[in-house]
Parts: structure tokens; C-alpha cells; sequence
């Protein structure tokens, strides 16, 4: 399989730790975000939105967005699990992830931060936007676990959540929030970056890594 | 079951597609997200995002994020599908829905664009914002659907992408973009709107419209 990425995408993250978790392994090529690559023809054949991750499959089959990706990984190969067997905890583990996946990434992501600096927005208030963006999905996710048991979010297991949350929490950080405001993602986030499969994905760790 | 919505929400109206393809009935308990009844005690302690939709089930159990829910539905109430049975085939239709879901939808609802309000944007920019992110999305769609046979996104019936369609062209029409830039979008539309199930689920014929 080829993973088209970038080290820093959170949504690139969240699929290598899926293959990770499924002992796969990927070719990685790196499209640098920062210099516009996405938007390179070849590849907006691949993936028409310009965005990352794409996997391609060995038999040529080109996926886009990650989650779909990664319900595709868990269809085609259920071991290790990523959700739940019960239905119920199915959806509160994907209503999990999607807070982050549809109302948080994508409000603080690059398109739209250089969006709000096309309208003339000063690089603070940029910042600002995106780290209220953060906030506000983080909060959400710390009410969603209130009654969780841990250390991951659902559970003894990582799961499609933690594969969300740990990336999020990146980027949280990197736009300049406290997330010592949400003590019980910061529990899973420890259980699961001592995961090999985790800290492997880091985006330290990967090869266009600057 | 209890659906939580709001007429003009079209994540609501995702759910509300996806009760009436199942053949559920719900009993709808409106929200107006203008006058900002999604932030009352009562509600967020369902729904912490104070966003809609909720539903709840039979047995109490509370389940929020439209697609969550709708994958839920699937899981239990298999008949008829919303996703094909290919895996790769499922990937294709929730990377669509997945499209309109998290990268369109989150970056113009009602709560993004009051925050470009609070920054101090025109109504005319905010707008314009609104159909950007609208055009962005439509655009990637109509390119991942150049060889899909029709009428329906993904082929003879509906699936999840119809679903997530369907109410997307509704916002991008009130955003004012020209929707027949996307012909195999509207001709899946035509399709989906002439189905008692989209027809029923549709804004103007809710209790709560306005």
C-alpha cells in the first residue's frame, strides 16, 4: 500500500496509527501541505479535494479521507478491533471521533486558516480561531468520557477514539491551549502514546519530518 | 425514539432521511438553533456540543454526530442499506458523505459563521464564506463521481452520500452558489427527491418550519 501524507496533518497521523494497529505496513510519500504539493494535478487525480491522506491498495484502489480509510482497514482486516463489537458503543465511539474528525479539525485546518488571512485577518486572531476551534471540540470530548471508564477513552483498548484524540491534542497544543483543562483525554492520551503503534505515528518520526 | 433537531439543520435532516429510508418513525423535538435553544442545561447535558442532532433511543440511550447515528441505524436496522456491501464500494460512499460531513458542512454552519461575525466581517464576506466552503466541497464531489454510473450517487439506490447530498445542495442554494455547476450532483438529487423517504424528511415539512 502507498499512504500519501504530510508528518504534520493530523489526518495522515490518525491513519498511520491505524496501519500501525493492524501490523501494516505502508510506502509513505509525503506531499508538503506548506508548499502547496496537494494541489499538484497528479495528485488532485487521486484526491479531488487536494488534501491528505490518499491510500492507495495493492491492487490500485485509491481511498480518500481518513475515516473512511480507516473503517475500510477495520472491514478488511478486524484484528486488532478499532470499535466495539455492541452497536451502542459503536456509535459513541465514532460520535467521539467525529466531534474531532467534522467539527474540529477541519474549522482549524491550513485551507481554512489561509482563508480567514485571505479576508485580513492578523496572525493572532488566526491563532486565536483556531485555537477556540480546539477548545471547543476538546471540551466536548472531555464531557463525552465523564462516565468512561479508562485509561483510553473507551475502555482498556484503544479505539478509533484515541486514534482521533492523540493527533488533536497536537495540534491543541500547538495553537497554544491549555489542555490541562481536559484531565481524562490527557489519561488516554498518555496510555496511548505508550503504544509502539502510537509513538510510531508521530509525526516526529516520520520521514519528511522538519 | 426521540430525534432532536432542527428543521433547517442538515444534519438533522440526514437522520431524518435515514429514519424514514428504515421505515422508523421518531418523535421530533425541535431545537431553534437561532434563538440558541441548543445551549440550554437540559440539552447539552445530552449533547455537550449543544449541536443537533440527538437521538434517543427506545431504551434511553443517547447518540449524538449525524453519521454516528446513522451508522448505528445501519448496524441495527440493516434493511434497506445505506452502504453497499463491497468494502471498498463502502469506503467510496462514506469518503463521499465524508466530503460534505466534515470538510463543507462544520466550516459553514450557523456557529462558524457567527464567529466570523464576531470578528467583525460584513454579512457580504460571511456569506461569500459560507459558499466558498460550499463550492469547495460540491466541487470534490462531482469530481469523485465522473465514473460512477447513476442516478444516484453511487448507482441504482441510495446510499449515506445521497443523504449527505440532499441537504448540502439546500445550503448551498441559500448561500447562493450555482449549483449547475455540478450536474451529477443535481441528477442524484432529482433521483433522491422524488423518494417519499427525502421527500418527507425535507425542511418545509417539519413541525418546526418556519
Amino acid at each position: 500500500m502507498k499512504l500519501h501524507g504530510y508528518f504534520r496533518s493530523s489526518a495522515s497521523y490518525r491513519v498511520r496509527i491505524a496501519l500501525n494497529l493492524k501490523g501494516l505496513s505502508a510506502q509513505h510519500l509525503p506531499h508538503h501541505l506548506r508548499k502547496g504539493e496537494q494541489r499538484a494535478p497528479d495528485y488532485l487525480r487521486l484526491n479531488p479535494q487536494g488534501l491528505v491522506p490518499t491510500l492507495e491498495d495493492d491492487g490500485g484502489a485509491v481511498l480518500t479521507q481518513s475515516l473512511a480509510i480507516i473503517e475500510w482497514l477495520e472491514e478488511t482486516h478486524p484484528e486488532p478491533p478499532l470499535l466495539p463489537k455492541d452497536p451502542l458503543r459503536r456509535a459513541k465511539v465514532r460520535a467521539f471521533a467525529l466531534v474531532l474528525g467534522c467539527d474540529t479539525h477541519p474549522v482549524q485546518n491550513l485551507k481554512v486558516l489561509a482563508r480567514l488571512r485571505q479576508l485580513g485577518l492578523p496572525e493572532e486572531q488566526v491563532t486565536d480561531w483556531a485555537a477556540w476551534a480546539n477548545r471547543e471540540g476538546l471540551a466536548a470530548c472531555e464531557a463525552l468520557l465523564a462516565n468512561e471508564p479508562g485509561p483510553f477513552c473507551f475502555g482498556a483498548t484503544s479505539t478509533l477514539a484515541d486514534l482521533c484524540l492523540v493527533p488533536q491534542l497536537g495540534n491543541a497544543r500547538r495553537f497554544g491551549v491549555d489542555v490541562a483543562a481536559y484531565p481524562r483525554l490527557l489519561q488516554a492520551e498518555v496510555a496511548a502514546k505508550a503504544m509502539k503503534a502510537f509513538a510510531d505515528a508521530a509525526p516526529e518520526r516520520q520521514i519528511d519530518a522538519e
